[in-house]
Formats: C-alpha cells, structure tokens, sequence
C-alpha cells in the first residue's frame, strides 16, 4: 500500500513538472522561464562526469574563459579533490539555510576534513548556502530515478533535513541506500501531521530510515511523535536560531557621545524599540506619569520603519515636549529622543535601564523581545507576542520579563523597577537567564549527530540501491 | 643581491632538511622517524594527479576498502569537483588556526562560492584546520621548485598569511605568480623586524607581492611600517582573537540553584577569577575589611588550577570561617565558596556584582581580563596584566576596570562600588563598552579583503611563474 502511494507519486512527479512548464509559457511572467531551464538542468541531475551539474562548474568556466593564463588545471580533477564522500545537507530556502550560520561550522569542527554538502529547493536559498559551504547546489527533482542516482554518486555519509522538508523520494532513497537520516531544528504544522497520517502506509516507509528528529520545541516534538515509523525517534533540542543572537559592535561609540553631548549621563534611559505608530502615545503617556516619580527619566524612541517617521514626529509634536531627532543631533534641555536611523537599536538597550519592545501592542505578534537581554536589561511588552513566543514565555518564567498591556501599566512597572536598583539589578539579569536557557541548540543538535553519525572506519553497513 | 640571498636560502633548505632528518635519526626520539616521514610525503609536494598528496586522501582510500558496496565514484573526480580557484590561507599552528574560527566562516560568506584551503605549518594546526575546511593541508617545504609548483597546481585566487609566517619562497613565488598576497592579524617581533631589517633587499623583493598588512596592534602596524617595500600597505585593523569572546551557557542553572541553596539571593557577590595561591590572602582580607561597610558581601574564589585547591582551602581554614566548597554543596551561613570544579567562571562573573581577574598580583601576568565585560561587571585587577595589555589599558581607560595593588586598595575599591549603585552600572556599562572597543576586527579584516580581493570575473592578471 505504501509502495502503491510512492509509485503514484513518482507517476504524478514529471506530470507536475510539465504543469509547472505549461505555466509560466502561458503566464505573463514568462521571462521567468530561462531561470526554469536553468534550473532544471541541475535539477534533473544526470550522473555522468563531464556534465555541468552546478554553478560552480560555470563559474569555473566563465573564468577560464577570461583568464587565457589560468592553469587549466585548477579546473580539472585532482588529487586535492579526492575526500571521503560528505555529510549532505538539505535546506528549503533563504530562513532555513540563515538559521546554519553556527550550526554548519560546528559540524565542519564536529567531523574534521568531512565536507559539507548543502542542497536547496531555492535558488536564493542555494545562493546563501554558497556562503557556508562552496559545495552547494539544488537539490533533484524529487523523482525516483534522479534522487537514486544522485544518492548512489554522492554516497553521503549522513543526510541532515532542516525543519520540515520532507521529500518522500529523497527519504526512500536515503533510507535503502542505508544513509543515516536526521532531521534536526524539526518542525512541522497540523496540517502536514495531518496529511502524513492519513497516508500512514507511505509515511511508515518513508520515515524508517530517519535515525533521529531533533525538534525545535515541546510541540513539534508531540507533533512528531505521533506519526508512524517515528516511535522512540524524537528529541526536543531547541531552535537553532535562538544562537545567533549576539551584540553587534555598531553605533556604540555615537549613542554614547549623543548622551555625553544631551547631558544624560548617569540618568536612567528607557528605550522602546522596534515600536509602531499605534504605540508610541501609549508609551509618551507612560513616560511622561513614570517621570512624576523619576523624574531624570529619559525616553529613546526608536520606531520600526524610518518611513513612518513623520508620523512619530506629528504625536510628539502634540505633546509640545522638547525632544531630538538622532539625525539633528542633540537638543540641550530636551528629554525625549527620536531615532531616525537604522542599526543603532542595540547600542541604545546597551545604555538603558529599561527597554520595551514594539509590535506587541497592536497586531504586529512582537519583534525581538530577546534583544535587551544581551545586554541584561528587563524587558517589557505587550501581550500581543505571538511570532516570539518562546522567548516572551522565557523572560516571563525567569522575571527577567513583564507584561504590561496599557500606559498607566507600564508606568507603574518603570516606578516599581526604577524605586529599587537591586530590583532592576536582578530583573537584567533574569532576562540574560531567560536568553541562556533559550541557547545551546546548536551544541544539542551536534552532541546526537556526533553520537549517531558512524565515524568513516566502522561504517561498514553503507549499500547503495 | 636580493636575488642573490634568495638562492643562498634555497641551497641550504635541503641541507635544513637533511640536518633534520640527521637528528631524528640520532636522537633518542627516533620514533618519531615515521611522522617525520609521513609529514615530509606531504611537504615534498608532487604536482601528478594519482600520488597521495594529503591525509585527505589516506582517508578515502582506506574507506574505499573497508565498503565494498561503496560506489567507487565518491572517491573519483567528479563534476562536483569542478570549482574556481581556492583562497589560500596559511597559518603556523593550532593557536593561529584558532584564532580563524570567525574568520574562516566570514571569508566564505564574502566569497560565496568559493573554496577555502587551509595550509599549516604543523601537523596538530592541520588537524585543527580540516575542523574549519576540508581542504586542509601541510604548506609545501618552502623550497623554490616545490613551492612554486604548489601554487601553479592550486592557482590560488588569493594568498592570506596569518600573524608572523614570512616565507621567502611562499611569498617571492605567490608575488611572481600575481596572486595577491595578505598578513592578516598579523604581528612582528623586534627580532625578526631587525633581522628583515639587516637582509633589506631580499626583504624588499619578497614584500613586493604584498598587497596589504592588517596588524593586529599599533605597535605591530609601526614596526611593519619600518621594513622596505611595505610603504603605504600597512594598517592596523585589531585582533581577531577578541572577537571570539562569547558567554557561555554552562553551569548557569547550577550556579543559580546553588546561589538560592546558599540564602544568597540579591546580596552582592565580588567572583575573584582565575586566582593564584599568592593572591587569595589578599583578597580574602580585602573582602573581610569590605565587609565592614558591606556586611552582605560574598566572597567567591575561583582557582585557576584546581590541582592546587588544598593550598586555597588551608589558608581559608586559617581564617576559621565557615567556607562552602562547591563540590561539597551549600553550607548555610557561610559567605564564602571556594570553587572546586572548572568551566563555571562565566556563570560565577554573571551573577556577581564586582569581579577579580587574577594572574595580575604574581608574576603571572593576567588571565583574561574581559570575561566579567561581557555581564557588563566592574573589573579589578593587579599591575602585572602584560598577557592581557590591550584588553586592560582598554579597561581602564573606559573606567570599566580599576588597577588594585594591595588588599587595602581592593577593599577601597569595592567598598566605593557596593556604595553607589549608579557608579557600580555605570562601570559595568563602560567595561561592556571596553570589550566591544576591542570586537570588529573579524569585520574590518573582511572588508579590507573583500575591497582588495577582485571577483572572479574581473581577475583577468594572473599569470603562472
């Protein structure tokens, strides 16, 4: 039944391919078909040595051709060319293959002289991968005979899938050629555990080669859990993505000379960041009562898109307060500061006391609500943070986090932590718990795949269909 | 007369070579003959595409015999094989090599693409090479013919030599051959500079390929400046090794439960770091007077080398105060915890108030003085940091650190800390501030690189010697 299923699949594979051409001849974007074509051509992967399979051969073409003095031999095969088969990869596109910025080098350091071979389903994704790994192309139509062929002329060492591609032929294949399968930063929607269990025959075989799901939260892992052929397979270890958070060096030297030029030294700071127009009188207004009991109480204003602007500028304006634009430079006397610019987010969390973060009290779901814990500050938010959850649940557990939904809320939090500095000593810190207990997948995910991936000497069971 | 030198240098490289194989055989560590032997398979470079010219190689081969199944066309030249030209970066050894870890990943996202080949000059840096790239090798004896057949075969698209490896026939053969040659985090000692110096017109035809030298110091960058055909080359760009510092995530929930265990909860904490068995009764009688003014102050004491705890742990008896040992676990009542186990020091700095660097009361020198910068805490060090010079003249002059000789300035130190809140933030602010002074080399490295390097499609000057 489930091999019934996979040869439907197949059958369909090619008829879908042919849809896909029939589209763009007819659609009005048919310029886009020499990127089709392109595309194809190292899509339908032909196993045959003098073949270019992939941009690096037409870079290195391209380049011969303009350098008559090239030794041709930097393009041919050579010894420094022969490496045991690589650990192979596979990304769907750009977010996917930004989240491996930490975790391709880690296994480079985790299996020394190995190569690493990405594939995507994108070509913008393929283009990110170039920058982690020199060996990376587009992954083969998913159709029985090309992924067959691809497998057997790799003969990778272990296939690892980020997050949730999973293509039935590469699957299959991998799992009879005896190719350890992980999928690591795993997730996957309802509607796709849904659609693979009522396929559970086809689902059974596909997933019987896959050593280990890594999932990249509690519910993915449950999610995971209950498809066949999985049993005892699936382990929480954390999104990879909460790595690369780190502090970047920019604006600091200028924040601080604004604050020494305003005469803000040694009074406390408090930076909304990433805020939408909605929110921002919500936040003067809080501002302005939380200044009735700490009155050196500065704000930093630094709104999300730089084209809204004028639209922060008008409101404050209503207020008839003296304040700054970053890009006029100080204001002598005024309290308040507008930041016009980009990329200088961070170094303004950096010298805060207390920092709130946008898109949490309008619709928006919540921007980097882990940002001022780099700098252990606390944060403060609205209840809207859905596109951060994990990380608003973490500030929140540690209290190193508080939600606040309106302008008296968040005026009465500013009192609270500004009256008792060992109370904002230890808020700060929390969130930096908060932000450390988020981190470390990438240590996770590499410790199983050290343990699971068979170093080259034992691995003696490789077979290729 | 430059020339001149040159072939003197290339007749006596054999006889350098001979020379060693002479000891080897005569020495009582004869048996290290066969590493001798396997190195020099290595460095005696063959241009011919079926000898073994790398581990790389030894490796598939004997993968190739322990899988049969194995399709032989992994371990032949394939169309994947087919890449323009590497970039060629050359370090000495396994501190050099790690110096690159951010480096080498950065290189790949600024030349998409494009290999990265790591050669060394020590067996253990090769090792610790093939963790960053799989194409990872020992450089070639630097002796005329085989260097200059080496960069023939590899027709690098670049050459980056790290910190001090001036090879004569590396750079007088990448220069003829017009690859582009870099120092990167590079330094030099008064030595060899005097030594360049004296050997002027071989010098001047060696750095003639040299297209720039990125020093890792002001002092480095002046003394490059004094050697001929290096005018107008030179800049200083910072030391990639700071920009490794990162926190770590291990033992933070430990530390913390143990803090909670301890009833040490939102009382200071002065960590003193790295300590030497010369330094504790200073600092201990430091905190004991601090404790005067600062009755809640905990003391935790963080060994260097745990082989010599039971020192520490008598001079604390001497004391007879009531002390914790971390292995031990928390003793109610005691406000001092000497810590017996390695790899919590980041988790310690973290949640202290004030921290101690030690290796600057004796003779050592200094430990790493920025760990406490990157929790944003207060530093105290002694006079003697001349292994950290940089990181506590950076320090210092941001007011993040304070020199402390003896235990009276110490306890003066603190006492002034814990007193004002504002002054003890504000000091932990300027030692973040100190650190990200020292951070962005890896960045301004890149971008010199990337200025300097030509895209493939423009290089049209190389030419093969």
């Amino acid at each position: 039944m489930g091999y019934l299923l996979l040869i439907i699949y197949n059958l369909l594979t090619p008829l879908i391919a042919l849809g896909y051409l029939g589209f763009f001849i007819f659609s009005p974007r048919r310029s886009l078909l020499k990127y089709f074509f392109a595309e194809l051509r190292e899509r339908l992967f032909v196993p045959s040595t003098g073949a270019a399979t992939g941009p690096a051969f037409s870079h290195a073409t391209s380049a011969g051709e303009l350098i008559p003095n090239s030794p041709s031999s930097s393009l041919q095969p050579s010894a420094f060319s022969l490496r045991p088969s690589p650990i192979w990869v596979h990304a769907a596109s750009v977010g996917e293959v930004r989240a491996l910025v930490k975790f391709i080098p880690g296994l480079r350091a985790s299996f020394p002289g190995c190569e690493i071979m990405i594939t995507t389903s994108s070509r913008s994704g393929r283009d990110e991968a170039l920058k982690l790994s020199a060996n990376a192309r587009l992954a083969p139509l998913d159709f029985y005979p090309l992924t067959r062929a691809f497998i057997g002329k790799i003969a990778p060492r272990a296939l690892i899938i980020i997050e949730t591609e999973i293509w039935p032929n590469m699957l299959f294949c991998a799992g009879r050629a005896g190719v350890p399968v992980f999928m690591i930063n795993a997730r996957i929607s309802r509607k796709t555990l849904v659609l693979y269990q009522s396929l559970a025959p086809l689902t059974r075989i596909l997933f019987s080669g896959v050593k280990r799901v890594l999932a990249q939260s509690r519910l993915d892992a449950e999610r995971f859990m209950l498809l066949p052929g999985l049993d005892g397979k699936v382990i929480e270890t954390g999104n990879l993505k909460h790595d690369l958070m780190g502090a970047s060096v920019s604006g600091v030297a200028e924040v601080s000379a604004f604050i020494q030029a305003s005469g803000w030294d040694g009074q406390p700071i408090i930076t909304a960041g990433s805020t939408h127009p909605e929110e921002e009188p919500i936040l003067i207004n809080a501002w302005l009562e939380a200044k009735k009991s700490a009155p050196g109480l500065k704000l930093v204003l630094v709104p999300r898109h730089t084209e809204r602007i004028a639209e922060t500028e008008a409101v404050l304006r209503g207020y008839s307060l003296p304040f700054a634009r970053w890009s006029a430079g100080a204001v002598p006397g005024a309290d308040c500061l507008l930041v016009d610019a980009m990329g200088l987010l961070q170094a303004f969390y950096a010298v805060s006391s207390i920092c709130f973060v946008g898109g949490t009290l309008d619709n928006t779901g919540g921007h980097n609500l882990l940002e001022p814990a780099l700098f252990s500050k606390p944060v403060l938010f609205g209840p809207n943070f859905k596109n951060a959850k994990l990380a608003g649940v973490a500030l929140l557990k540690e209290k190193g986090g508080f939600l606040v939904g309106t302008a008296p809320e968040i005026a009465a939090k500013l009192s609270a932590l500004l009256a008792d500095p060992l109370y904002l000593k230890v808020s700060g810190e929390n969130a930096a718990k908060a932000l450390l207990s988020l981190k470390g997948a990438t240590e996770k995910n590499l410790a199983r795949l050290k343990a699971s991936i068979p170093p080259w000497d034992t691995q003696s069971n490789l077979s290729v269909v």
